[in-house]
């Protein structure tokens, strides 16, 4: 099986990513520490072409070099838009029909591959600090928390690992794979 | 929706893990360079109690600080084994009757959604380089190529998601979600 060249991966420039239509998923970051995990949720959000990121609190912001080395140019294509709070951009999220859910380990919570989407919906994902994970004050704004059901011995993933595992069960539904 | 405390969990802990059964899914690092991805993969390998991972070539092994900084201790509690390459790992696998899978983009390659494993069957997924990808080589000794599907500019993930997104569809078949 001959790997690919990047010419024949059939990718999109900038220009045409920001004329196409977006998965109608949005990332909230809540804390989010590292600008390597930053400028990682830039780069699976671009992947899967996600409707936009609402960078919050503490959370760097595009342009900065450490972003950069992780986001390798997807901080340039994704829409992205900075919150003093999650609180503050779940509100807003909510005030526009998004359904906002928090990828936390809750009381009542779903299990991602038990979480079902309606096509015709618009979706926020919160997603926590590296350490406190989402803030309480966030999950309880949350229609719901949704949980990646865990085998081993550790607490949690990476963020931008558990991102991207509820990213892809999530916009696999949206984008209708 | 109360987020839960650490002690309601109920994870496993090291003696545990070691005793218990688990997922048929080994991980073949092929040249990993970074030793925040090698440590994220021992986290993630964690999370899903899979059944080892092969470190190859210029992988870095445990016990390393920079390591341990994201695999928080993963790294003692998921077996692991280093072989200079990663095709003699594969040639091992495949001599104990493991499927090898490299994760990667190539001509005629399984999009990850249609991927299906067999219940009684054992797998191993290679993952590459950050900047090569799987060797060519690897990929030719492989049973075949799974890929993720994506809709963006970028031509890749980051490889700690791209192998927590192919980790959790494969998984979620063995382990019955």
């Amino acid at each position: 099986m001959r790997k690919l060249r990047v010419t024949e991966m059939g990718r999109m420039n900038a220009e045409q990513y920001k004329a196409s239509a977006k998965t109608p998923l949005v990332l909230v970051l809540d804390d989010v520490r590292s600008m390597y995990n930053v400028g990682s949720l830039f780069r699976t959000a671009d992947c899967f072409r996600l409707a936009g990121m609402a960078l919050c609190g503490i959370t760097a912001c595009p342009p900065h070099t450490e972003i950069h080395k992780t986001a390798l140019g997807a901080e340039m294509t994704v829409d992205w838009q900075y919150f003093p709070t999650a609180l503050q951009a779940v509100s807003y999220l909510k005030g526009r029909g998004y359904h906002v859910f928090s990828l936390e380990q809750t009381v009542g919570s779903i299990a991602l591959q038990d979480f079902r989407t309606v096509s015709t919906e618009r979706y926020a994902l919160v997603l926590g600090n590296e350490v406190k994970g989402v803030a309480q004050e966030v999950v309880d704004a949350s229609e719901g928390a949704i949980e990646i059901p865990q085998f081993g011995t550790k607490h949690s993933f990476n963020v931008s690992v558990s991102a991207g595992i509820a990213i892809w069960q999530i916009a696999k539904q949206l984008i209708g794979l």
